[in-house]
């Protein structure tokens, strides 16, 4: 049961943001800009949902895990096995070494910003990684350690129920975040 | 030597927010209403910017930490001590019980939100907090786990100048976040 009176119908993060329009606003159009309109050849949207999916499973955040893994599997042509792959192990996961490199800053962000070493920063670069899409990894790093915080603190519902979160997927990954 | 090419004469989270203004935009609007345009009697931003700081803390965010305190230290009339005496111990420093409560609730937030436990929100409700004063404390807590990693991460320049960070906190204790 969720500590504060949020709606009884709705899941995870999108209780709070009925219950606190205000703060909804900018947190929603943060992830608009991060995992939906910023999306380019070289880290495009199934790559960041791809980050954020993992990011959460590190955190245990069941919704954001959730919702974020079928977003990053209704984009990427691997479905569903490249999101379960990239959560158990990303390092032998079928992804390229570019995300690879990218997901090892995000993994030390998840733990604590200043283990982001130069060489991790290095190896990004050498496999091709722009500085905006090494500014972006630990952005959304960083965002999805506090978007977990929040869906898990407030003790919000997170129902399990694969359709549920098919569709929610769906809706994230073509449609984003701002006007949800 | 930060990770990226960022403005070299910006401090902190400032020069992320310069290398990156669509992302700033929205992390500047998220502060500005939780820490300085929601304050009131019962939790105003004095209290919210020593939220801030303390979370800063335990992470060991420095710039965060320091110029968060130096707003808090702006607001607050016990000035700097307070905000030392709650970084270091805030079971005994000189705030409200109710003020204590919702620190040990952001305590638990800043490890992992699923450690937020019914008690802990009973407390807080016994000494005088709304619903609304425990939302806006979880999402205080969850948004500077981002803040913070943002501004290590990216291997942010954090001059130690004391009088920089004072000046600093003066203007964030004032003028608020969306127009910096």
């Amino acid at each position: 049961m969720p500590h504060i009176a949020l709606p009884e119908d709705m899941p995870g993060i999108t209780a709070g943001f009925a219950f606190r329009p205000e703060t909804a606003k900018p947190m929603r159009e943060l992830a608009h800009v991060l995992l939906h309109t910023s999306g380019n050849d070289g880290f495009n949207s199934a790559d960041r949902e791809l980050v954020a999916a993992f990011v959460s499973s590190r955190n245990t955040c069941y919704f954001c895990q959730t919702s974020h893994g079928a977003a990053a599997a209704h984009l990427h042509e691997g479905g569903e096995d490249v999101v379960n792959a990239v959560c158990s192990d990303y390092k032998t996961a079928p992804i390229s070494d570019k995300l690879k490199a990218l997901l090892a800053i995000a993994e030390q962000v998840q733990i604590d910003g200043k283990r982001v070493s130069a060489d991790l920063i290095a190896k990004a670069k050498a496999d091709g990684a722009t500085e905006l899409d090494i500014h972006d990894t630990v952005l959304i790093a960083a965002a999805f350690c506090m978007y977990n915080r929040y869906v898990d603190g407030l003790a919000t519902r997170q129902p399990h129920d694969a359709g549920m979160y098919a569709k929610m997927g769906k809706r994230m990954a073509t449609q984003g975040y701002s006007s949800r």
